[in-house]
């Protein structure tokens, strides 16, 4: 048995999220599919993050355990292959050691989302950004975002489908800056809570369009009660960019 | 009678190409349909481009004339509202004189290209560059390309369908950089002969992957012959970027 870890690109738009689910199609159930149809084994997937119904990710990591012999490049190009024509693209396959595990040995998870802020509907990247119509101050939104960075409880930026046992979490950055017309946020922790980083996103959102102060983003946090919370931003404009091991540095400007 | 200039963003995919045809949808036929649904008018639109089948726009400059009083930002908008579901998008709509015409007024065009250079299939720009697996040297790229630049007899870059009336053109621009895992061309000129951009970086891509010398670029360009072209890069990955009208400078880092 070689376990196998696996940096993932995808488009969520067809997808239900990551997780296989009974009621629709899955990128997992996508990347299981591809793996049985190179080795003839039902594996199961497990991956740093289980991204939402549309959500993409830059560089998800999963891995998978595979009985057959088989290079770590050829199973790559293998399961690329299988996985035509979903927009699911294996970037790299690595043998990884048998305690590596893509969700428990995570330390850190980086997402970015994007905001396109313009009046125009979006026909080159539809459903891949959050299209914002009216003006946005990003500064003030870049602002504001600091009061969310450290250690809170963000019960109010928390689904209520969230399974996770603390709504304890630390946010360690919390960037927002325009390029062009469009916003952008980098965003990173050790985890998250379930739509924390979209809750977030549809708050600094009301910041930046005047609605909501910095001090109305603070006292919403300080609520801890979810009906303080402004909005969710559409899965549109999120990815996951990055899981980080503790054998790896965090490299500084990666997406 | 009023003439409005449009800017037009849009992704080539579903399209035969710009140009109404019988055969297929363009975006031509997309967006004289939308000026229909809200003017009753059967308006012809003229563009300062026509791509072809697949080849995308960031910013197409077309013209329309429009006898129903509506004002620009109207008609922007309402647009919009037509064009969807098709990926079209009306960034600005623009009172224009009575002599300006987007095809013939135009004394600039601008296309960007783009390679993802790397060997996983494409998840989230597929459709929208090309991807080449095997590595390839941008620097090389750029000086052969400067052979190009200047007034020459393009007669190899030409497509057989090309209704130029003369091969002889000058190219103001031909810059190749890598951005990371991308390879990003950017491309202008008063006019371009048909396929003559996607003819470019095709021989361009034989330079890079060293198939090709400088020379032998050099030469293909001198022989004045379309059988000595390399071969024609696909259109997922060419951006019309903007046209040029003589009452604008052009934008030093505009794309």
């Amino acid at each position: 048995m070689t376990r196998f870890r696996l940096t993932v690109e995808y488009d969520g738009r067809p997808f239900m999220g990551w997780q296989r689910q009974g009621h629709g199609p899955s990128v997992q159930q996508a990347i299981e599919e591809a793996v049985f149809g190179i080795t003839g084994e039902q594996a199961t997937l497990h991956a740093a993050g289980r991204t939402d119904a549309g959500v993409h990710a830059l560089a998800m990591t999963a891995h998978v355990d595979v009985a057959k012999p088989i290079t770590a490049f050829r199973l790559a190009d293998g399961l690329n292959a299988k996985l035509r024509p979903h927009p699911v693209a294996i970037l790299k396959a690595e043998e990884a050691a048998d305690d590596f595990h893509a969700r428990f040995s995570c330390i850190g998870r980086r997402y970015i989302y994007r905001i396109v802020n313009r009046r125009a509907p979006l026909a080159l990247e539809a459903g891949r950004a959050w299209r914002v119509p009216v003006p946005l101050d990003a500064e003030a939104m870049q602002e504001a975002a600091q009061c969310l960075v450290g250690r809170h409880d963000f019960t109010t930026f928390r689904s209520a489908q969230c399974q996770s046992q603390s709504p304890v979490k630390t946010l360690d950055r919390l960037d927002v800056r325009r390029e062009g017309e469009a916003i952008l946020f980098e965003v990173a922790a050790r985890s998250f809570l379930h739509h924390q980083v979209r809750s977030m996103v549809g708050c600094l959102e009301l910041v930046g369009r005047g609605k909501w102060s910095a001090a109305d983003l603070k006292a919403a946090l300080e609520a801890r009660d979810r009906n303080a919370l402004g909005f969710n931003a559409p899965p549109d404009g999120l990815y996951f960019a990055a899981a980080i091991y503790p054998d790896e540095a965090p490299r500084p400007n990666s997406r």
